[in-house]
């Protein structure tokens, strides 16, 4: 089990959680270095702009809720060590810093959302003329702290109502991380899984391996075996075997985006399991935070489809594992259908078809 | 291109296949060593017998076909050193030598196939009483080839079976490797492209990179890109989005063993292609020579799934990739039903629904 140093939150009393890794210690950040999982577990703590961003860029921490928090916390850490005297310096430095930390991952939303809201509320707070830069310093944190509150009372809401799903005995299929790495708590479609556990109840989660990042062996098994959750690996192109052997009560997975019609986009290989899952008759839902939806896409093909580097399948490692000369094809995610979503959670409640988001 | 160094097989003038690798030289049994692939091409040149025993077991050569071929030219080079003047001495040693390489890979049934027909063909003809130990070895080599030349002519025969499925433009996926390199020549499901692509028609080959070995990414793509075939390699997880976005018109995959009412065994993921393609209303179909076919199973569900070492998964070359603690579920093969095969293609011609094999 992993310790949980969560205690600077204010809202930390969660024994039985997995540590997500970002907190504030004093005039730091906090955060899990991911790419040394499951290797080894190493905490970062950073107070160093340069070293933040870079930690960000490698993606020491990943998941959109969990680069938010980590965003705004770090924002707060290095502001701590801003030599200036006056309001005025600090704000030019403040927006230095966070335009700095917004260009470390072009195309994280809530790394955006979560920086500009820090900037914002101080500047309001600043017009009133009674702030000093101690107390610039103190917004900050506590800014960054109310975020991380927000994302954790998130992730447990979304346990709750997702939690009924978790059946006694029941086997459990995942894919990719959406989980206390990916969040400031329980993760979003893991969150249902850690609320029935800590209920008591026993499951068996399946964690595919989800190439070509590995993030469901490397990081999904990592924390529910941290957290004494029963989970076993298995390979991409194992799930259709599992689900016909029977294994598969449900597959529950999180969401990078959803559209007013409920199509969701996730990582790549989720619109397969939903394929697949419907095929076997097998629910399939979807956890992810009401942020998620984009009420401004009436559906999911309006949600164009990136294409990564191929050396992202080329090696694996320091091994060639696909010759020089091949193309690849590396799509970073697809579009689940409305159709094979059978729930989506969010931490308003249980969406079920047809779904109109607004 | 690579070579074709198949001179010695007397069947050999076939120019445009790539070298599946096994070949018998003067005293030698040639292979390409597949573990190395892509990073490097090794051609190995056996003619002791724990070097070929070594050979088979780090799967230098794997694929039944290949592996039969493989067993008896390796039988045929490893017997022609042996320093014995009587025949009864030569068949002594030949017995041993036979059951040494039959231990090499225990559930590979290619391999006691090809030993034992070597070693009962030179047994009857011996029985006839005019063999020297020099007519012993002849025996060996012509019978080594024969069974090299009928595995060319296997793959020759699906090809030209197959190839009317190859449409000009068209998308193809495959899995695992079912080529040249499993093979005495053009491979099984990869025999119709290379019959296609002879005769002038342009395609493109789709390759699953097959987890947890990665035959599709290191084998299938390293050796259709050789040829001069456009080959794409994708994760396993990518295939359903393949689908989706209209790239793929048939999937084209070998077989393990086939029951007698079409039920195949092939290598785990092709189970969930077959119900994918069925999804999105893509012809699945299946290459393999009849010898795959096991009339004595009415159907695939008296096949028993093997699992394989966790190992497999958990580290990709040198790297963890699953916690030590955490279970792995590996499969090696899962069975295809029936109703999802469009074609089964095999050297005797193109069989489709019902399937009633005898």
């Amino acid at each position: 089990m992993l310790e949980t140093v969560r205690w600077i939150t204010q809202g930390g009393a969660i024994l039985d959680a997995p540590d997500a890794g970002v907190a504030l210690l004093p005039g730091k950040l906090r955060i899990i270095d991911q790419t040394q999982l499951p290797q080894e577990l190493v905490y970062l703590e950073l107070d160093d702009l340069d070293e933040i961003v870079a930690a960000i860029q490698r993606l020491s921490v990943r998941g959109a809720p969990a680069i938010g928090c980590a965003a705004a916390l770090g924002l707060a850490a290095v502001m701590q060590h801003v030599t200036v005297t006056t309001v005025a310096a600090f704000m030019v430095q403040l927006e230095k810093t966070a335009a700095i930390l917004a260009a470390s991952r072009p195309t994280a939303v809530n790394l955006f959302w979560a920086l500009n809201r820090c900037v914002t509320t101080l500047k309001d707070a600043v017009s009133s003329g009674w702030y000093t830069v101690e107390s610039c310093r103190e917004h900050l944190v506590a800014e960054g702290l109310t975020i991380l509150e927000e994302d954790i009372a998130m992730c447990r809401a979304i346990g709750s109502h997702g939690a009924p799903l978790i059946r006694e005995g029941a086997g459990i299929l995942t894919h990719c991380n959406a989980g206390a790495l990916a969040t400031g708590d329980f993760g979003t479609a893991l969150a249902p899984m850690y609320v029935a556990h800590e209920a008591g109840r026993n499951f068996t989660v399946y964690s595919d391996e989800t190439r070509p990042l590995l993030q469901g062996s490397r990081l999904t098994a990592w924390e529910l075996n941290q957290s004494g959750i029963d989970v076993v690996t298995c390979c991409d192109n194992m799930a259709a075997q599992l689900m016909k052997s029977g294994k598969i009560d449900l597959v529950l997975v999180g969401a990078d985006r959803i559209a007013a019609n409920g199509d969701t986009a996730n990582k790549i290989g989720t619109y397969g399991l939903a394929v697949l899952a419907k095929h076997h008759g097998i629910p399939f839902c979807v956890a992810a935070p009401s942020s998620t939806i984009d009420a401004s896409l009436s559906n999911g093909k309006l949600i164009p489809i990136e294409q990564r580097s191929a050396e992202e399948v080329r090696h694996v490692g320091n091994q060639l594992t696909v010759p020089e000369e091949v193309r690849v094809y590396n799509p970073s995610f697809d579009v689940t259908p409305n159709d094979l979503i059978a729930e989506i959670i969010t931490e308003t409640g249980v969406h079920t078809a047809p779904y109109r988001f607004t």
